[in-house]
C-alpha cells in the first residue's frame, strides 16, 4: 500500500509509524504488528493506531524512522505486511530446533540493541532459549555478540578483576568490601551492579545509600583510572546493553534462563575491560542454586565458555542456606559494610570471612603473592577502609562528603523487636522469605527499611531477640510480623 | 511505592499506567513492564513512561485503569512491581513443561480476552503451547476456555452446518458456492472466513468485491435467521475473541502452533453455532501440508478434540499440489465463483467439482438424502445463485443491489501475459509462489489484481498463454514477471 509520510518528529524509543485505524483495518494489521516500509530500501517498523494523528492514506514516522529516510511530507513510501526481518526469522529457526551460529546471533543481538525487535519478538527469543535450550557454541557466540554490540571499556595494560554473585542470599554485601581490599593492594576494579528485583536491596541501591552511582561511561572510566575501583550501577552504561532488554523481557514472567544469564554476566565482565573474574555461586536450601551438585554444574559451563575469551575466570561455591550479615536493606547492609571497614567490635563474621575470601581468591588470580595474608592486613590496618571513602568521594563528583553522607544515614522510624518462643536450635532462615519480609517492609525503595537479624543459624533461648524490623509505616511492620509467624521465618526446633 | 492518581479519561485497549521517568527509575521498571496496583483490591497494569504528562509521585490511568479503582485525582494508591499476576504465573508453568488443567487455561485465556495480558505475555504463551506441545486434555480445554469467553450465536434447533478449510491453496474459493448449495436446500450455514494473511485473498477479501462483509453480530444472526445463511467477516465478532490477540502475536514471527489452530477453528464453529462441521485439509508439494500422512495425523486431532463437544466433525483430505479456479486475486475470484453459480459454460472445472463435493458431504452429515443429486440440482437449476444473491443483498442491507455490484466489478487497468516457451507437460504450479506472485502485483489491497490462469498441472504447447497478470501499477507487472521466470513458477518439462 502507498502512504504519504508525516514526519512527527517524535522519539519512540523505537522506530513507530502511526497509521489510523481505517488504514489498519484495509492492511489488516493491528497495534504492535511489525510492517516494512520500502523506498529504496527496505526498513521495519512498529505500527501505532491513532485515528486523530494522521488521516487515512498518511502514515506518521516517528525520528527513528523519519532518520532512516530522510524525505518531506507528503513523500510517498511502499508500505507491506506479512513479512518477518531477518531477525524474526532466526527467532523462528530456534523455535522450530535449529542451532543458531555465531552470525545469525549477532543479528538477533544486534536488532535488540537497535530497538528495532518488540517485547514480543523478545519473548519468543527468550523462551527459545530457554525451552530448546542452547549449545556451548551458541553460549560462546551470544556472549560475543553481546560484547560486541555494545560499550566496552579498556584499562591499557592494567591488571582488571571483577567479580560477580548469582545472588539469592540475602544481606550479602560483599562487594565494596571486596572492591575496597583489591584495589587498596593496586588491583583495578571497575564494579558495576544491578539494583534488587525481588530482593531487599542490590548492590547499587546499598552504595547509593551515601553516593552517587549512576555515572556515565567516561566518568566511570576515569574514576577507575584515578582510584583504582568503582562501584557504580550497571544499568545506564550500555555495557552489553541487550542483555538489560532481553531482562526486561524475561521478568515479566520471572523466566530465568540459564544460557542468558551466563552470555549476560561474562559479557558485561568482558565489557568492563574484567581480565580476572570469580564468580560466587551460593547453594543450598532456601537459594537459588539447591544443591552443590547443581551449583557445581553451572560453575562448569562459566568455565567453558570463559575458554573462548582471554580471560580468567574462577568460581566459588559458597554456602548459601542463610543471610550472610546482620543488616538486610540498603541502609542496614551499608551499616554492615561500614562496620567490617572500620573493624567494629560488632562487625559480622560471617560478611567479613566471606569478604577475605572472595578478596583472596581474586588477588591470587591476579598473581598477588601471600594474597590471604595481605587481604586480612590492608582491611586490619585501615587503607580498605581510605580506599572505599576515596571511590565514594570520587562518585560523588570528588569533594570530600563521605562522613557528611554517613551522618545523614537514616534508619525508618518505626520498629519493632521478635522474640524467640522457645528454646532450642534455629535450623532455617530462608533468603527468600526474608528477602520479601524486607519487600512487604517497604524496601528497596524506602531506604532505612528492612530487618536486623540478631541471630543467625544455631542455639537460641526463649525470650532471646531474633531479629529487629524497621518501616516507615506502621501498618506495613503489622503485615511484617504477621507473615514472619505465619512462614515460620525462623524456624526453631 | 505510594502514587497519586490522575485520571486520563483515555480509552488505551488495555489497562495502562503512565509513570514519569524519575518514578520509573525509583521503582526500576520499563516501558511495557508490569506493576501492580493496590487499594482494596490488586489489579495489574502495563507501564507507559511520559514525562511531559505526568510529574514525579503521579501515576497516570488510563479508563480501563480508572473504572477499577473509581477513585478522584489526588487518590493515593500503593504500587509494587517484582509481581506477576496469576495467569503469567500459569504461563510460566507451561514454560517450565508442567501440564494446565482446565481452570488454569480459562485464567489465562480470559485474561487476553480482557486484555490485561501484553503482546510479550502472550507471546510467552503461544511460545509454550509450540515448544512444550499440548495434551489433547489441554487442546480440548483451550477450546472450551476459547468459547466460553466469547460471543455465541444460537439458532435454536435448526440443523447449523460450517465448514473450513486450513488453507495453503490459492484460489480455491469453494464457500461462496458452498454455502450458496446448502443454504438452498434448506440448512443453516452462518459462515464467517478471515482475510488474507500471506495469502493473494481470503474469503473475506473475494466477498467485499460485492458485498459488505463487516457484520455485527446481531445483524448476522437475523440475516441467517432470514435467508438462511451469511457471508461475512470473523474478524469483528468476538467469536472466540482471545484467538484473534494469539494470532496477531503469532503473526510477529509467522508462528504456526498446531494446538491454537485446531483449538481456534473448532472454538470458532461452535460459537458461531456449527453442529455438522466439515473440514477441508488440502494436502501435497507447495501446499501448507506436505504428505497424506501429514494431513491423516492433523485430521485425527480435529476428530479427537470435536468427541468432547456436541457437534459432529468430518474431515476431508484434498488435493492441494496447484491451485483450484482459474482467477487468484479477489475480483478474478470472484468472477470464478460467479460463473460456477451461473452454470457458464467456461467456468473452472475443478472449483466446482470440489465446491459439489464438500457440499454433499456437508448435507450427507446433516442427514440430506441423496446429498450429491441434491447439490447438484440446485447448482443446476440457478437454485444456488438465487440464494447467493439473496444473502449479498442481505448483507448490503436489504435492497437489490446485486446486479449493480456485479456491473462494478473492475479488473486491474494494467496487464500482461506470459507464454510457454516450449512445449511438455506442466509438473508444478507452486501455491506459495502464486500467492507472492500476487502480492506483488498488488492484492489483496487492490482487489482488481493478481492472476489468471489459462493452464493447470498437464500438457502445454510452445507459444500457449500460461496466464494474465493485472495490476494497477506498470512496474509491479515487470517485477512480477520477473519474478515468474526466476522462480520458474509453471515448471514445464
Amino acid at each position: 500500500m502507498k502512504l504519504k509520510i508525516k514526519n512527527f518528529k517524535w522519539l519512540a524509543g523505537r522506530p513507530v509509524v502511526v497509521l489510523h485505524k481505517d488504514t489498519a483495518k484495509k492492511m489488516n494489521v493491528f497495534q504492535n504488528d511489525r510492517i516494512c516500509l520500502r523506498n529504496s530500501h527496505k526498513f521495519y517498523a512498529v505500527v501505532d493506531i491513532f485515528t486523530k494523528l494522521v488521516k487515512v492514506g498518511e502514515i506518521g514516522l516517528s525520528s527513528e524512522v523519519t532518520k532512516v529516510f530522510r524525505k518531506k511530507d507528503g513523500f510517498i513510501l511502499d508500505v507491506t505486511v506479512g513479512e518477518m526481518s531477518s531477525a524474526t526469522k532466526l527467532i523462528k529457526k530456534k523455535i522450530d530446533g535449529e542451532e543458531l551460529n555465531a552470525k545469525e546471533l549477532e543479528i538477533i543481538i544486534d536488532q535488540i540493541v537497535r530497538n528495532n525487535l518488540t517485547e514480543a519478538e523478545i519473548a519468543y527469543f527468550a523462551s527459545a532459549q530457554k525451552m530448546m535450550g542452547m549449545t556451548l557454541a551458541e553460549s560462546i557466540n551470544l556472549t560475543k555478540a553481546m560484547v560486541k554490540t555494545g560499550a566496552r571499556l579498556n584499562f591499557g595494560r592494567k591488571k582488571v578483576i571483577d567479580k560477580h554473585c548469582i545472588g539469592g542470599v540475602a544481606g550479602n554485601r560483599t562487594t565494596p568490601i571486596v572492591v575496597s581490599i583489591c584495589v587498596a593492594i593496586g588491583l583495578t576494579f571497575p564494579k558495576t551492579s544491578s539494583r534488587a528485583i525481588t530482593s531487599a536491596a542490590g548492590t547499587a541501591d546499598v552504595i547509593e545509600t551515601i553516593s552517587n552511582v549512576e555515572l556515565k561511561l567516561k566518568d566511570l572510566h576515569s574514576i577507575v583510572n584515578k582510584t583504582g575501583g568503582c562501584l557504580a550501577w550497571g544499568g545506564s552504561l550500555r555495557l552489553a546493553p541487550s542483555d538489560d532488554k532481553i531482562i526486561q523481557v524475561e521478568r515479566l514472567i520471572n523466566l530465568d534462563i540459564e544460557s542468558q544469564l551466563l552470555a549476560s554476566i561474562i559479557s558485561k565482565k568482558i565489557a568492563a575491560g574484567g581480565k580476572y573474574i570469580l564468580i560466587d555461586i551460593p547453594y543450598g536450601e532456601g537459594s537459588k542454586i539447591a544443591s552443590f551438585s547443581k551449583a557445581k554444574k553451572l560453575g562448569r559451563k562459566f568455565k567453558q565458555i570463559a575458554k573462548s575469551f582471554d580471560i580468567k575466570l574462577n568460581v566459588v561455591y559458597s554456602d548459601g542456606r542463610q543471610p550472610v550479615g546482620d543488616g538486610i536493606g540498603p541502609v542496614l547492609e551499608m551499616y554492615d559494610v561500614l562496620s567490617v571497614l572500620k573493624n567494629e567490635e560488632g562487625a559480622p563474621c560471617d560478611l567479613k570471612t566471606k569478604s577475605l575470601f572472595l578478596a583472596s581468591k581474586l588477588l591470587k588470580m591476579a598473581g598477588v603473592k601471600k594474597a590471604k595474608q595481605k587481604a586480612l592486613e590492608v582491611l586490619e590496618s585501615g587503607e580498605a577502609f581510605d580506599k572505599f571513602k576515596e571511590i565514594i568521594n570520587a562518585q560523588n563528583g570528588g569533594k570530600d562528603t563521605f562522613d557528611k553522607k554517613i551522618k545523614n544515614l537514616r534508619l525508618a522510624q518505626f520498629k519493632t523487636i521478635v522474640k524467640a518462643k522457645r528454646s532450642g536450635n534455629i535450623i532455617k532462615i530462608s533468603n527468600k522469605k526474608i528477602n520479601h519480609l524486607c519487600r512487604i517492609l517497604g524496601t528497596p525503595e524506602t531506604m532505612g527499611a528492612g530487618v536486623y537479624l540478631e541471630r543467625h543459624l544455631g542455639k537460641v533461648k526463649k525470650g532471646d531477640i531474633l531479629l529487629r524490623m524497621y518501616s516507615e509505616n506502621k501498618n506495613k511492620l503489622e503485615q511484617a510480623k504477621r507473615y514472619f509467624v505465619k512462614e515460620e521465618l525462623m524456624k526453631i526446633k
